[in-house]
């Protein structure tokens, strides 16, 4: 098969890194354009990140040549796409917001679809916020959108915040089970690579953690909604519930967001041993699909006692599933467990690859 | 004024150092008998602790030579008792649960008080489980204790475990101001000098969390209870509420627990400043005694974004203060905030220390 | 082709993880055996680990289900040398020195070939220590091992200390291109992974160093003497240098050995620009017989000022390859750089299967 | 006694929190003028530091309310000088390194003495680098210094870089009882308090070390050669030894730096029972005048094998002595050790008062 070229914007950052460092061996995307700010504009990509890769994975050998455009000017992009060398961009944009909302329309309605991992887009009513197990029906709204903005071929799709990946698969899979999930109460211990770099300094995480990330807590009870939410005319309306309360953490890890989470159902109640198989056996359209990036088993269920570990589970099955434990009884509420996944991959640049690929696959892209 | 001799047994561990060292320059107490394990017995203390000190903080001239006493051989301890070497003991022995709640009964039918901060008498009905600040008259159970045990002098007073030192106070505070607490949802976050030495792996806390302490949210969930209970006939009653939800974990870093907590009130419902007034304003026993290691403010309001953090804050008023910040509602129950106290110190040592000088003031020693 | 039927004995253990883990997909060899102590004997290998598998990586399906045999029992590997299932063992041993020296010669007069990783026979005069790019011809002492000791088809190989890894390959290329290197300062910082589990505690690993690791300079001062030995009749003869100096630390990295090393070459003396050369050129055995765990370039130089880094450089190459970078002049001696290699793959499990596939291509195994 | 009001500049920076912190409760001197960047000028010192304050000691009660000041309007300070509000200040400022420089020259000729922390003056010929316990004498340049500029009143005195203060009291104490010290191997450790806030990203830190800081190698390189020069004329003159080769690492500890040293002495040698004793025994200057910030012994010699470690040391005798241990022959030089002191205190803050100490004493101040 003739791998479909992409480009990435914001390449040089710690999500686009990420983005090319996994996109190397990808069997259907190949990276021939990147695109990030004006300081790095016309140098070889391998010179624009020299000193600053932060990955131990490296990039792909033809990446390291590309010459980095400026992510401002989309007829540069346009040009590529013309020339066949970009027929749709991964969007790492680290800007203001604002920003970031228009340059992404700008690209779309030049023609060039959009897979963006940045949060501008998030809640605009008529973009999807896709995680790719659990609405990805969502993406049926592209052509309303396109027909709403008047864009040809180019849209917008995100991806939600990281740290929420590390439970709403699994509560997912349990309401898909008929089981009402009506108010869940989370407490996260994030990893510092989910502040880019240079991010959080050491000085904060030596012998240390922070218990407040800015703007983190309003996401995590917000965007459930969204992601739950049903497609009404050209429109995303968000779910009513479940109702979430979020108290999120920095902590000293890399990789690997963790959540304590504890959930009350409706009147039906699944019992321990139902939630486990639920989880165990819950597969999905990726999976159905068989897309590369597509774990295997989506919800990988740990038995033992102090299991999930940000180090021992967030690479779990390409660093793609989500690892469950201590599931168990809650003396308040009906069940507690710990989810974990691995924020820069699931939550980030694995996760908006996914994306690609069922849009890919559903003949979006 | 004339010191108080006191010893400590299991003066060797991790708990024991910690005595030691906060003993060195006490206004009331001065430590002349150190116990230990065999193995340290007939040695001087400086040689039994040489290369396993674990603090900066060192331990005192004359502790340095003691000679260090089997911790099994109470008729040794009684010898020092009458030789006036020896008022009361500090039990921080590390041993198995029925050994320890036999040998400190026998030290307590010998005569000799036992100030106890280990967890063997902690559920035995007629000893109290004291936090100074909140409990303090439980300590008028030891008359009953003696009588019902035939006891003459001695007696056992026990502190509960060290993770919820963080918040407990706080939440008598309110409850004192005749704020009812239904429920209350806590996940902490523990640090390593909670597991004692050498205790958790290296390899288990760099880069990573585990999202498990056994026993520590059963104790996190039930210590409460007896705490807020009442002393009825010779016996201490639970209190029926408030019912709690824990989830515990284990953090890198070296010490200060950290606890995000979510209240549900009753019916009456205090406004978030008058939490925060309640906190700030809170004084008790210990305060108007002016107790050497009682806290000036047992509970410090912090108004930062993102404290408390436990290097900054664990070590606030002789590091017997708790420290709360992020006071704030609860989108589920009806107030969050972070708590965070010393586990080491206010949670352990320093926490058995101001039980000890409460009991002198109270003229139980 | 038929993959080679392997055992590993002490398979439970940290390096023993190691290896089935790095054995799981090996072109050549297939773990059929295991064995461990008496305490894991007689379960499923996934048993014995379940709890305490300390990698991200995963064992494989088949070794999950192989039953664990008592390494202490010679006769049960010997049945399964018989029956086909295990042609050479590992050795990844855990027990006193003179524990592991017996039984690792009675596997070898069993007929069993032992490819050692533990350190009990180091200085055993006609047992070579290998660095498969260094020294392979110390490989052909086996003839005379086994003429010496009576054995017909059993043998000893072990290899050399993990530490001495990050700096001895670089070493030695230079010593090959005619340039003698007299003395060497070296300061090591180690990794808590070499120290096995449960290894060194956190609480001497959070905001802290260790500036001792017993045993370990003494090592690093002598090993390299006999790997740079030569074979004069049935022994291995120490080469009269370099004289080393080693300081090692501990420190608060997983895994990774980083050395700052200072070298004084002879009376002939490379270029700063002539030792980086010769170090990426560097081809040695190993990879002219394309092994399948040798590093395409046995050592990486990087030219970033601050690398190479643990986290980042270890993994390269299979983490099988060194990482040199900050070459430059020395103040005292001649020249100043820093190397680093993985210490728990190249310093072990990967180090010893790199030996195990140098030994089979030499037609030992 | 009437206390000496002082000013410190760059007072809201890591290096002047630590000043103030440390002066709270100082016996001759009491801050009373506080300045630092445009952006804090204005504010109350304690709103200037909401939120930036990184120590868990907290700056006293006056201090919070004193209005700061700008650090460029030397006439602001002059006007406090003039007011008795400042008799000389601390520079702790953080600028580009000719601004600093200009900048202490403007206060100094103003009449206000500066005593710096900063790394501008180290190398201007008039201007001594302060080790109270060592170069004491150095001081004696003052006069000259004034006489040369024209300066009344004012100033420049500078303390050197943080690392070299590991060793460089242990290696004068040898000097000092006729053991010359030709050459010397120094390996550093440094904690991350040495890169001020933000400083060092946690991503670097966090299951890594970094074997590079800008600068430093160089610094303790050249440093030592002023500190133990001698006064000739108007200026300082290098000594011609000892040669030092540096090699300085970053890791993941918050205060106190380490360093392995290798030390070739001339022809006499003293033996490690001698060295013990001679840095055991040292006391110099500032221990005879008894001046507060002096440690009472200004090396300690501990005989575990594992120590010194930093969180466990760094604060031994006021954070302001240097802890040695691992005191052995060198396989190559003569000696080998391993010293350790805090950054922030007896390699900053502390050691600028210690300084200021001996000023006073002196009459300088």
């Amino acid at each position: 098969m003739q791998k479909i070229p992409v480009g990435v914007l914001g390449a040089t950052g710690m999500v686009g890194q990420q983005y090319i460092a996994l996109l190397a061996d990808h069997p259907w995307f190949e990276v021939r354009y990147v695109a990030a700010s004006p300081r790095s504009a016309g140098k070889p990509y391998a010179e624009a990140v020299a000193g600053r890769w932060h990955l131990s994975r490296s990039y792909g050998k033809g990446v390291g040549d590309l010459m980095v455009a400026d992510a401002n000017d989309v007829q540069s992009a346009l040009a590529a796409f013309k020339k066949g060398d970009c027929a749709f961009v991964f969007s790492a944009l680290e800007m203001a917001k604002d920003e970031i909302k228009a340059l992404e329309e700008a690209y779309a309605a030049a023609g060039i679809p959009v897979v963006s991992n940045a949060s501008a887009h998030r809640w605009t009513p008529d973009v999807p916020m896709l995680i790719a197990e659990i609405n990805p029906h969502h993406a049926d709204i592209i052509p309303q959108q396109r027909e709403q903005r008047g864009w040809d071929k180019g849209f917008i799709v995100v991806k939600p915040n990281c740290s929420i990946q590390s439970y709403m698969t699994p509560i997912w899979a349990l309401m898909q089970k008929g089981y009402e999930i009506r108010r869940m109460f989370v407490t996260t211990l994030q990893a510092v690579s989910g502040a880019g770099y240079p991010g959080v300094p050491s000085l904060d995480m030596i012998d240390n953690i922070v218990p407040y990330i800015g703007g983190e807590e309003e996401k995590s009870e917000q965007e459930p909604l969204k992601i739950l939410g049903s497609v009404q005319g050209g429109t995303i309306v968000n779910a009513p519930g479940p109702l979430v309360s979020a108290h999120c953490n920095r902590v000293p890890v890399v990789d690997g967001h963790t959540a304590c989470v504890s959930l009350e159902f409706g009147d039906k109640k699944p019992s321990i041993e139902e939630v486990k198989a639920i989880w165990a056996q819950f597969r999905a359209l990726p999976q159905e699909l068989k897309l590369p990036f597509a774990p295997e088993q989506p919800i990988i269920v740990r038995e033992e006692a102090d299991r999930p570990q940000p180090r021992k589970d967030r690479d779990a099955d390409k660093a793609m599933a989500v690892t469950v434990g201590r599931i168990r009884p809650c003396k308040l509420f009906d069940l507690r467990f710990v989810g974990l996944s691995h924020n820069t991959v699931r939550g980030a640049a694995g996760g908006g690859i996914l994306n690609a690929e069922l849009l890919k696959a559903r003949g979006y892209l």
